[in-house]
């Protein structure tokens, strides 16, 4: 395979944000970059009030665990910011999606902000101001939390690959796109791209909604890095054929037992990753530990409609022949379809946790409870 | 998930034929159903030349190794019948797709029986008549071997998972389609379903070209069996879940060793089914058993174009926009895509090869190499 790599044109900006918040007189907005319409399409959604960002979390419009927390906890702002009722808002953004923890995470943060300006005696407007700072204080610890996990991730990856020149396999996106920074799994590649360690960056097309072909190719060509897209089910020719050092897979909710819940694909890449004594390497902040779910039979998998599978669906969000709603079909008619958005890797597969608190390896409960200790002790003091 | 099972119609047949050769008085076609555009569209290519056939081959129009191999050897039977170069359609069908050792020798049988003809005094018109009656001899053969593959493959099932009730994972296509008769892989399954022995058939899509959503899952609504399309990499939750009772594919090509060249995906098929103690069964006639190919690594590997990945193509085989060649791009433009069409699973990782000649199994060099022997010999007898 010829060693061309694909980069992005030097006049484009390396990202653009993900979502940010706005105050025009109409009242504050949260826009958010339209991630369904990526990478044809750079378009942007309003939402001025929970429902529209349950719609957009739903619709894919905005995802990935990091973001879809800091999203949360910016729509409980948005609803005690427009005087709607706060409590509903936040139960309604909590459930929109089931497996990420950071969802719930981040409401809950901005939700608690907002009832504590209250009892402290606050006016509706101080009170929404709390829920507003709480979500900017998460959008910029996350944007810290990417450079940390980056600088960890390398640093475990030159201990684990010497001599650098990595190629490294991603699946799913877990780029800037799911965070307030430079986002997990991919901002470790980044950070190896940077300092010219990067030989190849593998990226499953992810299916069946291609966050890996659409998203993932995207920042990567936008950054200039060598990278190479292929179907989720090549990858077992690459790492027989020696070409994968190590995996890096981002996580949308870590069991307290170290199961790990990422998008479907992950857990295949983990065994054959075990089957050819390659580093199956997770990153993921430490909000996405969650003590509270024992192990991987308990984390909670979204099964989503079989269309995703059944019919081709355009990187605009609507069906590929223009149809506006429903997908142009590539099964029989009626063909059911089993469509999990995540699967489950078991602690024993997982090579390591990076987080922006420190590397777990091995991944067992105790040294995971150690670390949410660590960085609960280093928050509050 | 529900288990509500998707049927065809009553009134449509259960298979049409994937290709027939005719007669009319313009002169022989070679007729091939045009399985880009399933399960959309039933419509036919008529073949009139070895040329015409290689651009139907090369666009998989015509497909699946066993019947590549008939389709070659009536090809041969075309070109001496329309007073072509017959050296020269075998040497451009022969080369058609690098792969499947089935091609090369369906063509060679022909192009045999036409020389043994020539050379024997026959003037072109009984030399082309002997080509068309080894490839007639071919078809019909495969059809009897897709009987006996089925007969012998539900035995083992029944044998590795005693109780019947199989929840069987296949990958690709392989039934009529890719046969004379009902295939290798899913004639197996067909079986069982046929016997009430079939509790699932879980159908992986088969990504890029999705012949597993289009095909498989065409032919299995026609039978009316119980089937579930899923993404390639969801098959690893299955596993996880228990919902697996064998894995059963088709082959390209065997080596000496037992290695097998099939589909991409199906070595990550096969890295899962070792993992979960699953039965991992390979179903091909002893024709696609390559005792000239010693092991894995002398396997030729086609690369195909990175557009199958880059571009969403419609089941009629154009771009899914409707633009006439090239489709949607599902990645940013000048994205690189590694492509391979096949990979190859060692045979430490198959339980067992089942042939229309018996099953070996554990796959050793010495039990091909007696198989392919016994094949011989009763052939000849």
């Amino acid at each position: 395979m010829a060693d061309q790599c694909t980069r992005g044109s030097a006049d484009i900006p390396d990202s653009i944000p993900a979502l940010r918040w706005e105050e025009p007189p109409e009242g504050p907005v949260l826009v958010l970059l339209d991630q369904t319409r990526l990478p044809g399409e750079e378009s942007e959604l309003a939402c001025t009030d929970a429902p529209a960002l349950v719609e957009a979390i739903r619709t894919l419009a905005v995802r990935g665990a990091p973001l879809l927390g800091i999203a949360g906890a910016y729509g409980v702002a948005l609803a005690a910011a427009r005087g709607f009722d706060v409590a509903d808002a936040a139960r309604m953004l909590a459930a929109a999606r089931p497996t990420a923890v950071n969802l719930a995470r981040g409401v809950r943060r901005a939700q608690e902000a907002h009832a504590a300006a209250a009892a402290a005696g606050g006016d509706e407007r101080a009170a929404a101001a709390a829920a507003l700072a709480a979500a900017q204080a998460l959008h910029r610890e996350d944007a810290e939390g990417s450079r940390r996990m980056a600088r960890e991730g390398l640093a475990l990856l030159d201990e684990l690959v010497p001599g650098g020149q990595h190629r490294l396999l991603t699946h799913c996106n877990t780029g800037a796109l799911v965070s307030g920074g430079e986002g997990t799994a991919f901002a470790v590649a980044l950070a190896a791209h940077r300092e010219g360690k990067l030989r190849r960056l593998w990226v499953d097309e992810t299916r069946p909604l291609l966050q890996g072909a659409r998203l993932t190719a995207y920042e990567a060509a936008r950054h200039g890095m060598p990278y190479t897209l292929l179907t989720d089910s090549a990858a077992g020719s690459l790492f027989a054929a020696g070409e994968v050092d190590a995996v890096l897979i981002g996580a949308d909710r870590i069991a307290a037992d170290g199961s790990v819940a990422n998008k479907v694909g992950s857990y295949p890449l983990a065994v054959l990753a075990r089957y050819h004594h390659v580093p199956f390497i997770v990153v993921a902040p430490v909000t996405t530990i969650d003590m509270d779910t024992p192990d991987g039979a308990a984390i909670e998998v979204e099964q989503r409609s079989g269309h995703e599978v059944t019919e081709a669906i355009s990187p605009s969000g609507r069906g590929v022949g223009g149809e506006a709603g429903g997908g142009v079909p590539i099964a029989p008619l009626g063909a059911q379809a089993y469509n999990p958005a995540f699967d489950v890797t078991p602690p024993e597969l997982v090579t390591a946790v990076v987080t922006e608190w420190g590397v777990v390896s091995p991944v067992t409960e105790g040294a995971l409870e150690q670390l949410c200790a660590r960085s609960r002790q280093v928050s509050m003091s």
